[in-house]
């Protein structure tokens, strides 16, 4: 089985620890970062469990800071689920490759933080993700199999892409309307693959709720292209290394939703961006998915045989002071 | 008058340097990157200056890395002078806020590095471009001004936004198309400001020759977007960190020429990418100003009163092996 690590607070300080059911256990590793916990911290999490210490902390009461820390590489996959590409007002065959964009490390927050709408954005959505943690270096061309996934991929953690969509879309970049601040709920956990459960990274289920109603259910075998492939490309294009994080994709499901024209229209590159946002905001005005102050969030990641279970993720939506 | 602090080979190792004249002057620092170098590293190399030691190295016979370091933040600013927004069929006027996109830090190399052309890439374009290489951190909303800029940035780079216009135009996201490895050199050397010497920042000229041809050649004050308004408008979405970089745009005469048709068929994001990249490059065929292999791209920033002189860089294109 695989493991379960958290970044948690302990004594006013940032700290791993390992999941043993709902407690922590405290891994004797002083890492700033997720890279450097990645070197040491997965073997010493093992030892952690085959020999517990005796105190321990309760799951339900810890503080949870993003498994994900930074600097982290956010590479991102657009468009990557057909669901999602109709409800975008694309086609929903698989394009001729993948559409990649980033987002800022400043986003990550933790998974039950506040997520802050920027003042002036008002239309801002969700967007369940699976996130892959890189386990080492990729610095050139590498041809990633399902075989070989183990070595480059370290684990899996649930992401919520979220995004401001009248910036997003209008300005044509997608990194400003993706990369305010708690843009990037990761965790609870990070979860470590065992060898033998890298097949199921091809079978997880992904739920995202907005206060309790299901609006993304999805499975990752619906994903248009797969990790293996997306780390073959990407290797021959830029680098990653260990604690960076792919985002797949997010499923349909969301709060936009766009006809072919309302899309052509929202990302002209040379209409004029004010003209742009307002026709956006009046083809968006009957639409009320988008999520408002104190709208709550959950997100949830599991194997189908539920033997992987990366947690829920719950966060509330607040207005920027 | 600023630093000019290199980072070079010496027995086999990279360090920091400070340049006297011409000779590189060994700087006591040993840190791996430019954020834990400019800690202390700037005072530290005013020292070395004020009591040289007796072994220098000839800058012509050193062996020059980038001087921003990994990991970084490459920010970057698009269509920020008027003369490029045209030639690519934008109108030249200031757009309501800046267009920012992200630059993947594998592909910094040094600024006499190859440059190299990805296998399938036919539109190999360059961009010269100013690099702000920030001194403090920004972790939430600063008012930067022309009098406090000189806390957020510590220097100045020479950059050349390498970009491959068939990936980047015809795919949307801006992130691929710029960030194949060897697409951003940087250098030779990071120019440390002094303080009365930041008004400057807004008078520097930017040259760039390709086979000595001439083909850019503007000056900061024609800047849209000028560094501290920028800042201030970021620091708004996104943190900053000590040894990221600002990259704030590129100014007319790169290869690439568009008319307003041109641009929106080649962006249009609901055509399908063949046609997209079929399309741009016969709109393109007649234009012979793209890199090719073998082409010898120069790039020169100073002050229009030539206090202030970021050097020169000097990289070859060559085809992927």
């Amino acid at each position: 089985m695989g493991l379960k690590i958290v970044r948690y607070k302990k004594d006013g300080d940032l700290r791993w620890g390992v999941l043993s059911g709902e407690q922590i256990l405290d891994v004797e590793n002083d890492s700033g970062t997720l890279a450097e916990f990645l070197k040491e911290g997965v073997d010493q999490a093992r030892a952690t469990l085959d020999e517990p210490p005796s105190d321990t902390v309760d799951l339900k009461e810890a503080v949870l800071a993003s498994p994900v820390t930074r600097p982290a590489n956010i590479v991102c996959q657009g468009a990557n689920y057909s669901s999602h590409r109709q409800e975008s007002g694309m086609t929903a065959d698989r394009p001729e490759f993948n559409l990649i964009f980033g987002k800022a490390d400043s986003a990550l927050c933790s998974h039950d933080s506040d997520v802050i709408r920027p003042a002036g954005v008002k239309l801002l959505d969700y967007e369940i993700e699976l996130g892959l943690i890189i386990g080492n270096d990729i610095s050139g061309p590498v041809d990633v199999t399902n075989e070989n996934l183990h070595h480059h991929v370290a684990g899996l953690v649930i992401m919520n892409d979220i995004s401001a969509r009248d910036v997003q879309l209008p300005e044509g970049q997608w990194l400003r309307g993706k990369s305010y601040r708690t843009f990037a709920p990761a965790g609870p956990f990070l979860y470590i693959l065992d060898e033998d459960e890298y097949p199921k990274i091809h079978d997880l289920e992904l739920n995202l709720w907005v206060n309790d109603e299901l609006r993304q259910s999805a499975n990752t075998n619906q994903l248009l292209f797969k990790p293996e492939e997306t780390l073959t490309e990407l290797s021959r294009v830029m680098d990653f290394s260990p604690g960076d994080v792919l985002l797949t994709g997010t499923p349909g499901g969301v709060a936009m939703n766009l006809s072919k024209a309302d899309l052509e229209a929202a990302t002209k590159i040379t209409s004029p961006l004010s003209g742009k946002v307002e026709g956006f905001l009046d083809a968006q005005t009957d639409n009320t998915d988008y999520l408002k102050d104190g709208d709550v969030i959950r997100a949830s990641i599991k194997s189908t045989d539920a033997s992987i279970d990366l947690g829920e993720q719950k966060n509330k939506v607040v207005a920027q002071k």
